[in-house]
């Protein structure tokens, strides 16, 4: 109980940054000096500290003390794996990102290939941080569906994987007694969206994360939908179109046939494989052609199905569909209008992350802190 | 709290039908002497009684009694409206189906013209109850979308309804001091089955209710799935074929064009608007037609969509579903293998419901006790 009253109230510090202890009290529900112990406890750990808040007026009355990250600089090292790139922060508690680095992905994309490299990249930015920071978690979002555990990487067809153990061959690569976790991209996206971004107070969300395969993450009703085994939200193997073209999962006319990252650069006759110049090219166009408008059409359709499914509040476009909705806009919303039933059209907004292109990253970062947030001094003894 | 507890303790006799007060001790965490307590207080209301159950020892140590539906004898009125025929039931507590009626859904459809029959139904069936028993609670299952408080239809494309107020209105004609409910047939099939049929003890879910148009109810984490406003779940408008036949609600190719009662009737040359008559034809059917097998890899397709997009354990197929399943069952489950991703896709099991044509009947019953199971004294001391 006390582990779980201390791992809630670091949470609360971790998702606000800074939060005074009246509000811990009324927000956790209990009285002032269990929560003064609580954080006195995280203090002497190193987790926290306390400070007058600037703004305190003098005279009469304690003002209520400030709750913050401490000395010890608690950090993550958070990656978003994709099919071109490796994109990879630390993180510190509290949610700013401290460092980032990159590298390409394995133009081989073999999962051992694919795990030194990270490998590499993840060791030389846990170097450059303080002495006096500490490193408390991994997290990994994959382009693929991940098992509930987080440890195997059952189907990621854009990365060419099946049942790869990834985060074991990560940990087999890394100096680190801490916990490794991985987790579906858009997953992760709609929950440091939902917790930092453009879901905050939605209960009904999803975020599509389109990259070269097009992943969904859902809340519903306020908490995750994993399904039975962490594999719901494969929006983007939606059937479409009968006819459409084949999909890497083997069927034909999946939404993300139509929607992807190639779909979209052969629509602005873009080569395949370069996100970041895709990006450029789309924020360069100003008047879409027919191929493009198509994709905006299909991406509109598509989002009606969701619509009429989950009844959202919100749905998020991550990835490349980040570049193309700015582009296709009318396009797509009045397909969403046209597809979308009148009663839960009416209620959804389409929009675009706040966190930028951070979402999944930042997912991730919060996939690394959850030992932590789980049970603070069980992941400060490891080591 | 106290009227809480009450409501569940009914609960747990009513989705029980008869359970012994050491279970509901268990299952309740709450102290013998509180159970003891709370069951005296709903025996003398009249709505439970205890007895010794028929199979207990003599000798050492009470038996724990049972305690089962008393002698008010609670029932509810619970009303399945399909577009062709109105199906009635009077349902105890415990949920065992007391008496039946049925009716013509007026051809017009029209909403008041509907209210009348059904009010005349429901009168005539109440009337026939003991009189030692009591009306608590009357529900409609409705195939459309239903707003979150249950009192508007916003849309109801295959009975013509746009935002109909039919608890209203059917509350005019009824004299009766009760609450009626009204509720989306597809999320009250999923709901009975969850308590009472093919979904027990499986978290997440989905029915589809198969009339002329194709609903979903989806229960996610154990959780019913409504969406923001309650409109969650219309997998019949999950647009399966962008040249596909014009949908009733405007749109072309949506799945219940191609799955729908019509689209079934079609395929084996049946008039439309004889649901009955439909299913005794698909009954005598020993080899299905290329157009019926059609009709089964559409099925197939979009149940394939259902599993990657929610991974369920199970998915239920009502209404005319459960009656073109069997004859074309190798196409469905071939095209669920399929479309589905490898990993939901094992996960998930294709079935007929354990209510067989009764499942969203009784889910609307059980919609009639909710208030009953909320708040035991309350419905008593009205009229």
């Amino acid at each position: 109980m006390r582990r779980h009253n201390l791992g809630t109230l670091l949470g609360h510090v971790h998702h606000n940054g800074e939060i005074s202890r009246a509000a811990l009290t009324s927000r956790m529900r209990l009285n002032r000096s269990t929560i003064a112990a609580l954080v006195a406890e995280l203090e002497s750990l190193g987790l926290v500290e306390q400070r007058t808040p600037s703004g305190a007026r003098s005279g009469a009355g304690r003002p209520s003390l400030d709750v913050r990250p401490g000395r010890i600089e608690a950090f993550v090292l958070a990656t978003e794996l994709r099919v071109d790139e490796i994109t990879v922060a630390r993180v510190g508690l509290g949610g700013q990102v401290l460092a980032r680095a990159s590298g390409s992905t394995p133009v081989s994309r073999d999962p051992e290939q694919v795990a030194d490299a990270l490998a590499v990249i993840l060791t030389k930015l846990a170097a450059e941080a303080p002495a006096r920071s500490r490193l408390v978690g991994v997290g990994v979002g994959i382009p693929g569906v991940v098992s509930d555990d987080g440890g195997l990487v059952r189907f990621g067809p854009n990365l060419g994987w099946t049942d790869v153990p990834f985060v074991r061959q990560l940990a087999d690569r890394l100096d680190a007694d801490v916990e490794i976790r991985a987790g579906n991209d858009a997953d992760l996206g709609v929950m440091s969206e939902h917790i930092r971004g453009a879901a905050i107070g939605h209960d009904n969300v999803v975020f599509l994360s389109g990259d070269v395969g097009v992943g969904g993450g859902v809340i519903a009703g306020g908490r995750a939908m994993p399904g039975v085994g962490g594999y719901a939200g494969e929006l983007g193997h939606m059937r479409m179109n009968p006819r459409g073209p084949v999909c890497r999962c083997g069927n034909r006319g999946c939404w993300e046939t139509e929607i992807g990252a190639h779909a979209v650069a052969s629509a602005v006759r873009f080569p395949h494989g370069d996100l970041a110049g895709l990006a450029a090219r789309l924020a360069s166009v100003r008047r879409p052609n027919d191929r493009l408008r198509t994709v905006g059409r299909s991406l509109g359709a598509g989002l009606a199905n969701i619509v009429n499914i989950f009844n959202p509040e919100v749905v998020i476009l991550g990835g490349v569909l980040r570049d193309v909705f700015p582009v296709v806009r009318d396009d797509v919303l009045s397909a969403v209008v046209k597809g979308a039933l009148a009663a839960p059209g009416e209620q959804a907004t389409i929009t675009l992350p706040d966190l930028g292109a951070d979402s999944v990253l930042l997912g991730a970062a919060e996939l690394a802190f959850e030992p932590l947030l789980e049970d603070p001094s069980a992941v400060l003894e490891r080591r």
